[in-house]
Protein backbone atom coordinates (compact mmCIF):
# COMPACT_ATOMS: atom_id res chain seq x y z
CA UNK A 1 0.00 0.00 0.00
CA UNK A 2 0.94 3.62 -0.44
CA UNK A 3 -0.26 6.42 1.77
CA UNK A 4 -0.22 10.19 1.72
CA UNK A 5 -0.89 11.77 5.10
CA UNK A 6 -1.72 15.47 5.57
CA UNK A 7 -2.62 16.90 8.91
CA UNK A 8 -3.96 20.09 10.45
CA UNK A 9 -2.93 19.92 14.10
CA UNK A 10 -2.83 22.69 16.69
CA UNK A 11 0.62 24.13 17.39
CA UNK A 12 1.06 22.50 20.83
CA UNK A 13 0.78 19.01 19.29
CA UNK A 14 2.33 19.45 15.84
CA UNK A 15 5.95 18.65 16.81
CA UNK A 16 4.96 15.32 18.36
CA UNK A 17 2.89 14.33 15.31
CA UNK A 18 5.72 15.32 12.94
CA UNK A 19 8.39 13.46 14.93
CA UNK A 20 6.18 10.39 15.11
CA UNK A 21 5.45 10.32 11.37
CA UNK A 22 9.14 10.86 10.49
CA UNK A 23 9.74 7.40 11.97
CA UNK A 24 7.26 5.78 9.58
CA UNK A 25 7.08 7.77 6.36
CA UNK A 26 8.90 10.32 4.17
CA UNK A 27 8.51 13.95 5.07
CA UNK A 28 7.19 15.84 2.03
CA UNK A 29 6.65 19.30 3.46
CA UNK A 30 5.04 20.91 6.50
CA UNK A 31 2.18 18.65 7.60
CA UNK A 32 2.54 16.21 4.68
CA UNK A 33 4.09 12.73 4.58
CA UNK A 34 4.01 9.87 2.12
CA UNK A 35 5.39 6.37 1.64
CA UNK A 36 4.92 2.63 1.35
CA UNK A 37 3.19 1.02 4.32
CA UNK A 38 1.68 -2.34 5.20
CA UNK A 39 -2.00 -2.55 6.22
CA UNK A 40 -1.02 -3.68 9.73
CA UNK A 41 1.42 -0.83 10.17
CA UNK A 42 -1.11 1.70 8.87
CA UNK A 43 -3.57 0.54 11.54
CA UNK A 44 -0.87 0.97 14.17
CA UNK A 45 0.00 4.45 12.90
CA UNK A 46 -3.68 5.44 13.04
CA UNK A 47 -4.06 4.12 16.59
CA UNK A 48 -0.87 5.85 17.81
CA UNK A 49 -1.77 9.12 16.07
CA UNK A 50 -5.14 9.00 17.79
CA UNK A 51 -3.25 9.18 21.10
CA UNK A 52 -1.16 12.15 19.93
CA UNK A 53 -3.92 14.42 18.62
CA UNK A 54 -7.05 16.02 20.06
CA UNK A 55 -9.78 14.53 17.92
CA UNK A 56 -12.11 17.43 18.69
CA UNK A 57 -9.65 20.05 17.34
CA UNK A 58 -7.13 18.36 15.03
CA UNK A 59 -7.52 16.50 11.72
CA UNK A 60 -5.36 13.88 10.00
CA UNK A 61 -6.22 12.85 6.42
CA UNK A 62 -5.12 9.50 5.01
CA UNK A 63 -5.10 9.03 1.22
CA UNK A 64 -4.59 5.31 0.79
CA UNK A 65 -3.74 3.56 -2.47
CA UNK A 66 -3.46 -0.19 -2.97
CA UNK A 67 -1.11 0.39 -5.88
CA UNK A 68 1.41 3.23 -5.82
CA UNK A 69 1.55 3.14 -9.59
CA UNK A 70 -2.05 4.39 -9.72
CA UNK A 71 -0.55 7.72 -8.63
CA UNK A 72 1.48 10.24 -10.54
CA UNK A 73 3.29 12.84 -8.47
CA UNK A 74 4.50 16.18 -9.77
CA UNK A 75 6.18 19.09 -8.01
CA UNK A 76 6.07 22.77 -8.95
CA UNK A 77 8.82 24.86 -7.40
CA UNK A 78 11.41 23.81 -4.84
CA UNK A 79 10.93 20.21 -3.57
CA UNK A 80 11.43 20.24 0.19
CA UNK A 81 11.32 16.60 1.29
CA UNK A 82 13.49 13.71 0.13
CA UNK A 83 10.76 11.76 -1.63
CA UNK A 84 11.87 12.57 -5.17
CA UNK A 85 13.15 9.02 -5.57
CA UNK A 86 9.76 7.52 -4.73
CA UNK A 87 7.67 8.11 -7.83
CA UNK B 1 -8.83 12.51 -13.13
CA UNK B 2 -8.57 13.15 -9.44
CA UNK B 3 -5.97 15.35 -7.85
CA UNK B 4 -4.74 16.09 -4.34
CA UNK B 5 -2.71 19.28 -4.08
CA UNK B 6 -0.61 20.19 -1.05
CA UNK B 7 1.57 23.25 -0.96
CA UNK B 8 4.25 24.87 1.15
CA UNK B 9 4.21 28.53 0.17
CA UNK B 10 5.71 31.53 1.96
CA UNK B 11 3.26 33.61 3.96
CA UNK B 12 3.20 36.58 1.57
CA UNK B 13 1.89 34.36 -1.28
CA UNK B 14 -0.26 31.81 0.57
CA UNK B 15 -3.54 33.75 0.48
CA UNK B 16 -3.41 34.18 -3.29
CA UNK B 17 -2.66 30.47 -3.82
CA UNK B 18 -5.48 29.46 -1.47
CA UNK B 19 -8.02 31.81 -3.08
CA UNK B 20 -7.01 30.60 -6.51
CA UNK B 21 -7.33 26.90 -5.66
CA UNK B 22 -10.71 27.44 -3.95
CA UNK B 23 -12.05 28.29 -7.44
CA UNK B 24 -10.97 24.94 -8.82
CA UNK B 25 -10.98 22.31 -6.09
CA UNK B 26 -12.32 21.44 -2.64
CA UNK B 27 -10.51 22.88 0.34
CA UNK B 28 -9.47 20.02 2.63
CA UNK B 29 -7.43 21.89 5.24
CA UNK B 30 -4.64 24.46 5.39
CA UNK B 31 -2.53 24.02 2.26
CA UNK B 32 -4.43 20.96 0.98
CA UNK B 33 -7.04 20.70 -1.78
CA UNK B 34 -8.56 17.82 -3.69
CA UNK B 35 -11.13 17.12 -6.39
CA UNK B 36 -12.05 15.94 -9.85
CA UNK B 37 -10.27 17.76 -12.65
CA UNK B 38 -9.81 17.37 -16.42
CA UNK B 39 -6.30 17.03 -17.86
CA UNK B 40 -6.65 20.35 -19.70
CA UNK B 41 -7.78 22.16 -16.58
CA UNK B 42 -4.97 20.63 -14.53
CA UNK B 43 -2.45 22.01 -17.00
CA UNK B 44 -4.06 25.44 -16.72
CA UNK B 45 -4.00 25.27 -12.91
CA UNK B 46 -0.31 24.36 -12.99
CA UNK B 47 0.50 27.22 -15.37
CA UNK B 48 -1.48 29.77 -13.34
CA UNK B 49 -0.01 28.53 -10.03
CA UNK B 50 3.44 28.96 -11.54
CA UNK B 51 2.64 32.68 -11.87
CA UNK B 52 1.46 32.89 -8.26
CA UNK B 53 4.38 31.23 -6.49
CA UNK B 54 8.13 31.82 -6.26
CA UNK B 55 9.56 28.62 -7.70
CA UNK B 56 12.84 29.15 -5.86
CA UNK B 57 11.15 29.26 -2.43
CA UNK B 58 7.72 27.64 -2.63
CA UNK B 59 6.59 24.10 -3.44
CA UNK B 60 3.29 22.70 -4.77
CA UNK B 61 2.81 18.92 -4.87
CA UNK B 62 0.31 17.31 -7.23
CA UNK B 63 -0.84 13.75 -6.54
CA UNK B 64 -2.68 12.76 -9.69
CA UNK B 65 -4.89 9.69 -10.11
CA UNK B 66 -6.53 8.56 -13.33
CA UNK B 67 -9.22 6.80 -11.33
CA UNK B 68 -10.52 8.29 -8.09
CA UNK B 69 -11.63 4.84 -6.99
CA UNK B 70 -7.98 3.78 -6.70
CA UNK B 71 -7.93 5.98 -3.61
CA UNK B 72 -9.41 5.42 -0.18
CA UNK B 73 -9.64 8.45 2.04
CA UNK B 74 -9.95 8.36 5.81
CA UNK B 75 -10.03 11.13 8.39
CA UNK B 76 -8.93 11.00 12.02
CA UNK B 77 -10.30 13.79 14.16
CA UNK B 78 -12.34 16.79 13.10
CA UNK B 79 -12.81 17.06 9.32
CA UNK B 80 -12.25 20.70 8.35
CA UNK B 81 -13.12 20.91 4.64
CA UNK B 82 -16.33 20.02 2.90
CA UNK B 83 -14.98 17.10 0.91
CA UNK B 84 -16.59 14.37 3.02
CA UNK B 85 -19.05 13.71 0.18
CA UNK B 86 -16.26 13.04 -2.30
CA UNK B 87 -15.06 9.56 -1.39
Amino acid sequence: MYVIIVYDVEVERVARVCQYLRRHLHWVQNSAFEGEITPARLERVKAELRDLIDEKKDAVYFYILQDRHALRREVLGREKGSTSTIV
